[in-house]
């Protein structure tokens, strides 16, 4: 067979030893605050049929999905007349790959609603595949780490998941703000003006206040289409400002006459309440341009950003009041959170945050001068290893600076080194890497010795 | 929308919170033990181009992989005249699904040959998937966990892998025996009696031998058309018996003329004698009938069953001389094992040997009394988290045995009430859900009492 010139498709990325283990250094950061609030791990199938998938993340949505073609005799009973895109599709593929773990996440639920416990709380830290247009730190393949609690209307499950990001956050090092906004809100600001349609344009504008100034915003503002009453409505909204306190104070007089206005400002004011209960010192900031996902969530909405990182969202999430409904079963209200590992990722490497002892997870090399000496060195290797310490024996009698390099590459930071010298004294050397020193060891204390150095 | 009944594609689980923390133990104990002997991760993506994949699995895998559309107008161009299924597959998909971890891993090394330190140690566990017929135990979509070592010829790299399933499989508590063999013993067989294309035939017959008899088997091989000279020739190797050590002095008799007989068994020897060095008490047995993978293997050959469960092999794996050939990187002698999660997943089941305390993430759960009693126990439950005790309020105001049986259910082992006698007492009582014992702790020597009971 001639060779093939090997690739990957674009989007893709392999994950080395050392991105492996910082990769996992985040996910495992994540994974335990998931269980520490008892949030158990589920995995879904990484096809789907696109019965489950299709119209669930709109048109452009499913453009978006991966089709896997049906196997076998795919092309029997296809009317190939018309060569039309979409219905061949349905004809060639019933399968697509997972695009989110939310969408799963619902099925699953619905699937298995016999088998669980309600209030049902998972965590899902799986890949997910986009066919988007791949551009720096955006993939068709990439992590998303979601936690969902589903079954309970209660704002102590929001103030937890509060409690989880500043855990994860703080065991990574990054320092955050983790902005809260509640979809109420938004929909009273809608009310109060009565242009439910202008939402998103109103809050994009109200973001960009610190930047261009108050009349600015109210110039966008009439240009986006708002009457000039409208605008003056929403000045309080606009102008808000202090502490969290006080904008709900302000919120309060804004909506005392708005039902729905006043049914946000109370489950923020709840989420607020319970956070400082759990006596944590975060930067939670109450931020009404806060908008994301607005035709899907139905009350609480979270945004966490780096503080010393330019970075978009690496942390978001929200309450949905229906999410298992297009699968058949109703009023089942969730909420959940889902971290970027990718950006994440980007982060603790920009802040040079990684641990260093990520790099290496050999931590003993046994150097090797050939079949006399590999006997001599041998058993102490299965002792090591014995005591849980992870060590390699070079496998060949290569020259020794060939085997100091392997070590140097692998971040292995002790070599022992086991020649005819040594075998004669009844010793080992043992080289520390980092600093060079080398230490002559009686062989049955090398275990000790290692033990206590490593 | 109308409600999709929800159902997956066939040969595809969900993975329930406990089906996870019993796989989590098995990969767990798996990437351990990889990590001990010095391989580390990597992860490559789940599709590749089926340029990468083609013809790499026989015709019969070219059948079995998933193959995924092209995205965008994959229909501009195409010549849909003729209705050649193969041809319009190449025209519609460039991508196919991950089939096994073996072919990507060669190119990976392939294209990462320049970053990598030679020999290369990795490990990798990841789902693959296979479009063949689903029935028990068999999937479209199941984990594979691979550990090879690409660019030593060292038979310490052989015995180590003895060492990583012996290590394996204690760790798992799974009584196991390790079958070894050589490819090169085979063809030294196939040699003896001049006629290679009968080895499978042989190896089948042989391993019936405790069954059948030695005349059966031997009416088998003249059946199969061995000719009685070439049954009298293999005579010693069908009643090849004893210890290991025995069956090598045998098989250096009968292959004192040949070559490659005599090579296979001084790799044999060494694998053996390496064993020995690492004083590992495992039960390692040379059997000539093993033949897996062998238009694959041109060294060892390894396979594991499990003593106490009726279960094919749960482990195995073989060296190959020239596995990234095929990317065009020659002369890469490499050797792995590959570890059967499904299979081991039910050998633990049938044997019930998964450690119980897996079936309970969380450890404590706060009752919850109404908005008082949260206020009473929240910092509570906060500083538990602070000492990483996995524990949850049950975020509701519901009836008292609702929210026990959701202890129950998700297998809680200490239900912590604190109603309004509690608060007057300033005490929490805690139940141990298993014993039924209920103690009444001071307010503030809780976390110290779950400390020590938990």
């Amino acid at each position: 067979m001639a060779a093939t010139k090997p690739s990957l498709p674009k989007g893709t990325r392999d994950f080395s030893p050392l991105e492996m283990s910082r990769r996992n250094y985040i996910f495992t950061a994540i994974k335990s605050v998931f269980e520490l609030y008892g949030y158990a791990p589920i995995e879904t199938p990484s096809m789907e049929n696109l019965s489950t998938l299709m119209g669930k993340y709109g048109e452009e949505g499913d453009k978006l999905l991966f089709k896997i073609l049906n196997s076998g005799d795919f092309l029997s009973g296809v009317d190939m007349e018309g060569k039309d895109a979409k219905k061949l599709t349905t004809a060639f593929c019933e399968k697509g790959l997972r695009y989110d773990l939310t969408v799963p996440f619902a099925r699953y639920v619905v699937m298995h609603q016999n088998e669980l416990t309600f209030p049902f709380k998972r965590y899902q830290i799986q890949p997910v595949w986009r066919a988007d247009r791949p551009q720096k730190g955006r993939y068709r393949e990439f992590f998303q780490c979601d936690a969902d609690i589903i079954g309970s209307k209660s704002m102590v499950n929001e103030a937890e998941l509060v409690a989880i990001i500043y855990d994860v956050f703080k065991a990574l090092k990054i320092n955050v703000v983790i902005k809260l906004n509640n979809r109420k809100i938004l929909t009273a600001i809608a009310e109060l003006i009565g242009a439910p349609e202008k939402i998103i344009d109103i809050t994009v504008a109200i973001d960009k206040l610190d930047k261009i100034g108050l009349d600015n915003v109210n110039k966008e503002l009439i240009e986006k289409g708002l009457t000039p009453e409208m605008v003056d409505k929403i000045q309080p909204i606009i102008l808000l400002s202090g502490s969290n306190e006080e904008k709900i104070q302000s919120l309060k007089k804004v909506f005392q006459n708005n039902e729905i206005g006043q049914l946000g400002i109370s489950e923020l004011e709840l989420v607020f309440d319970y956070v400082k209960l759990m006596n944590i010192n975060c930067d939670l900031e109450l931020d009404l341009t806060l908008a994301r996902g607005l035709n899907y969530y139905t009350g609480a909405i979270y945004e966490v950003k780096a503080k010393d990182a330019a970075m978009g969202s690496i942390s978001g999430g929200g309450r949905y009041d229906d999410l298992t409904g297009i699968f058949g079963l109703k009023n089942m209200s969730g909420v959940g959170i889902s971290f970027g590992a990718d950006r994440i990722y980007d982060v603790l490497l920009d802040l040079n945050l990684f641990p260093e002892q990520l790099a290496s997870l050999t931590k003993v090399l046994f150097c090797n001068f050939g079949k006399e000496e590999e006997a001599y060195a041998i058993p102490y290797l299965s002792q090591l290893r014995k005591s849980k310490i992870n060590c390699e024996i070079y496998p060949d009698n290569a020259k020794l600076n060939k085997q100091f390099s392997y070590a140097d590459n692998k971040n292995i930071p002790f070599v022992v080194i086991c020649g005819e010298n040594e075998m004669i004294e009844n010793v080992f050397v043992v080289k520390n890497m980092k600093s060079g020193e080398q230490s002559k060891v009686k062989k049955e204390e090398l275990i000790s010795f290692l033990k206590v150095n490593i």
